[in-house]
């Protein structure tokens, strides 16, 4: 047995058994390996951006990491955008990351670079193998260091010669998640304390506190003590939708978000970070929240969110028959007017069937539509977590090898959709139930936005020419079909909602441009 | 003035006038400032990959660097594996990497990565601004870097407020390209005396030695001593073709390459390495000279070729009258049977005009190519240097920007294509006179060799779906008209031959998808 089938059987044995990949000749043994592992599910990506971001997104719907196969430090450079994405999203993964053999790498072979150095920004544990012996060990200590915090980013390199070396030491070590559980009881009876102090609270929320039945708890906690509850800005997911708790997120426009949060006397972590800009601006706050107000952090991503709130919510008195507030459905109205992406978002909050997986990275186009859906049926709502754009039609890949049985909608802007649109064809050639969005503005509209926010004036020659995506303009429907996925163009709502209607009763992948 | 003023002059004062891009919102103020600016040609890539990538072609040709603008870390990940291939190449690059304002660092807002870490694998030089007043001095340094050693690539990191900041430290600093002139007379003496020691000698060449002024003098040298003259196995730029001294490079096969070197007793490197595996593969050397082999090296890459190589011929009493075979030109018969990548090499090579460009990706369709064409006319030919794939119609539209008056004709595998396809929008955008052969064979055909190369066995179900890009296929003409390219598709070599002659006749961007 060689270390490649050693690593296979321990992914296996860790319960890894889809390999997002893009593989190359330093990782053909351990192709070969696959090949001899019908449970392993391969999953091939023309980029390996399309690579990570499904593993993001499979890790988000699976709540478990998938394995990727990268080609040493370029093929894992050209995944790191979205491995920064899956970070930010406390996203399961596991990187297999080709190297050239031990004994290669002194004679600085071309494609030799420092896969270390590339890896560490984006990962929480990275791992060299150093002999086939070793292959099983640190095979799983990649797979349960994925599983810790919530989960996390690892990235295991395995030297070809590792690969292919015989060992005897085959026992696959199987690994068991780990969860922190719930906070210790003093940050428990403080949290609890300032939630009875009378002061103007913000429960904010992310991670697994955003599961439907973890924000039901959050929200009878809410109710009850006359909190405020948001989500952080973007999240890895959201169950939201009618007969769910609803929730807002931190705004992200600086002016908007420190208005909105200007009373806030405290804040309670809980899976969160504190609200800070996404970028900053001349002569604009870094923090988000008003002077003197004080932050307790009660969970983190790593604890058991569900009994974490349920134990809160106990010491609070706040029992399971609690007063809560529900989303009410959205009734059904044909949306009518111009094609924009408010009603763009009423036609799919209308449509949108039962335990479908939307996401998100329609950028300035995808605004209105978390606003106008809270009532649609339930749904998981999955964003762009780490602001590295490219992540959405990959992410939806993923989501959909991770659940084949739910309908995924992928809301994406047409600038970003650019970076990773070699997703479309691992649909095409995974059948995933996917249908795509296609907001096209035709250009980098939030920079627009920003070059105003940032005080440097409107657009010239120079600048128009990096912003806008014109002349010529992208056309969607060739580019989908080149992949393989059926498209079609519209420009009105009635034809839009026609054919997302139709397009919610077959099975995809399918793509609508809407020229907004 | 602010920092961003102070850049963009400092790089025009560097004689650094045409900008790669695909900016963010921490690069707005440098967007703004490259508007007040119309002596910069700013180019706009839809992924970081092609900004890079074109960065490199643009050096390749322009011998003097273009700066790119990436958007924060995640937007230098996206483009560091072609600049892989640009160190491997020796290309000066400047990339200008944005960075949150220095005060908003620690609030570890959503983009914010160590941009250090992931800029220094494939950076000569990584520098980042702490404030405005040092802008000018540092973007200085970027430009004199990315010129040491006759070219690498230089990345400075630019925080938004250092952008954004009043200066009074307005002067920009003019740079002048470093050259490490003629190796010392030791060195030199040393190798002439090798160079009549009766062994066999293989010169080695890489760098400028490549060009054609270089490579008849060093053709003079090999004639005069007996030597072997090959080329390093990829490089950056060979001036080659009818009329000028023809050279061979390195083989990529390992077997084939080790029994080519067999006799090899000596090796003298001018700018070149010496030749090792690609890939290690098990049982194989990684090194490809014989033991006992001795190498010498005469120049580095930051020598003056043509003057070194000038140099030893005056010390060898090798005089510029001295005997060198030129290639002779190919008859220009119109090829005929099946439509392989040898009979498309010989139809291009038939019509490629005089001064035109060859990017080559074709991976495996490529071999065949540069034996056939050593007597096309005059053409200068541009290697994927580190082997991150995705290089070529990057490279093919910055040696388009770099020479707007002469046809670039790009050779490009199916499967590397797909990895920075959008570099034909910027290609339509720039009305490029780029010509895309696309080698459609549906797979990565290089890893189905490599599996047996190393010993792995057949493709079975789990690595024919990693290997083979099929189901669906991919329609370049459809991709291709998607970004505003024209294409056509021929499956035979009659209709390939009338085609690309019209296509040699008229301004492109055009492609060919050429089913193998």
């Amino acid at each position: 047995m060689n270390g490649a089938d050693v690593l296979c059987d321990t992914l296996l044995a860790g319960d890894v058994d889809v390999c997002f990949a893009n593989p190359g000749t330093s990782e053909m043994h351990f192709v070969a390996a696959l090949d001899r592992k019908p449970a392993m599910r391969c999953v091939l990506g023309l980029f390996e951006g399309v690579v990570t971001g499904a593993a993001d997104g499979y890790a988000r719907m699976a709540d478990k990491p998938a394995a990727t196969l990268l080609h040493l430090g370029p093929g894992l450079a050209n995944g790191l955008a979205n491995l920064h994405n899956a970070r930010r999203a406390g996203s399961p993964v596991v990187n297999i990351v080709g190297e050239h053999a031990t004994y290669h790498l002194p004679f600085d072979a071309p494609l030799t670079s420092d896969i270390e150095s590339l890896a560490r920004p984006m990962s929480a544990w990275v791992g060299r193998i150093g002999h086939s012996d070793e292959v099983g060990e640190r095979a799983a200590q990649a797979i349960a260091a994925s599983r810790v915090n919530g989960g996390g980013v690892a990235t295991l390199i395995l030297p070809a010669d590792a690969a292919w070396g015989e060992t005897s030491r085959t026992s696959p070590v199987a690994q068991t998640p780990t969860s922190e559980g719930i906070p210790d009881d003093p940050i428990l009876r403080e949290v609890a304390t300032r939630l009875r102090n009378g002061r103007r609270t913000l429960l904010l929320l992310s991670g697994h506190a955003l599961r439907a039945d973890a924000l039901t708890v959050a929200g009878r906690i809410a109710q009850a003590t006359g909190a405020r509850m948001l989500a952080q800005q973007s999240n890895a997911r959201i169950e939201r939708g009618a007969g769910r708790v609803p929730i807002e997120r931190v705004l992200y426009n600086i002016d908007a978000c420190t208005a909105d949060l200007a009373d806030v006397e405290q804040v309670v972590l809980i899976g969160a970070k504190a609200p800070v800009g996404f970028f900053a601006y001349p002569g604009k706050p870094s923090d988000m929240l008003p002077p003197g107000c004080e932050v307790v952090r009660y969970t983190t991503r790593g604890h058991d969110a569900l009994a974490s709130l349920q134990a809160l919510a106990e010491a609070l008195g706040v029992t399971p028959d609690a007063a809560v507030t529900l989303a009410k459905p959205t009734p059904p109205e044909r949306p009518t007017g111009a094609l924009t992406p408010a009603s763009i978002a009423a036609s799919v909050g209308r449509h949108l069937p039962e335990g479908a997986i939307v996401c998100d990275e329609a950028i300035t186009s995808g605004h209105a539509f978390f606003k106008l859906t809270s009532g649609a049926a339930p749904h998981d709502f999955l964003a762009l977590t780490g602001g590295a754009i490219g992540a959405g039609l990959p992410m939806g890949t993923g989501a959909a090898v991770a659940c084949p049985h739910r309908k995924v909608v992928c809301l994406q802007a047409d600038g970003s959709g650019m970076f990773t649109l070699q997703a479309l064809w691992t649909q095409a050639r995974e059948r995933l139930d996917v249908v795509t969005i296609l907001f096209a503005n035709r250009g980098y509209a939030i920079l627009h936005n920003e070059l105003k926010q940032v005080g440097a004036g409107e657009a010239g020659h120079n600048a128009r020419r990096m912003l806008d995506v014109v002349d010529p303009t992208l056309d969607w429907v060739k580019l989908a079909a080149g992949m393989g996925v059926e498209a079609v163009f519209v420009d009105t709502i009635a034809r839009f909602d026609d054919v997302f209607a139709l397009a919610m009763r077959r099975p995809g992948p399918f793509l609508i441009e809407a020229r907004i």
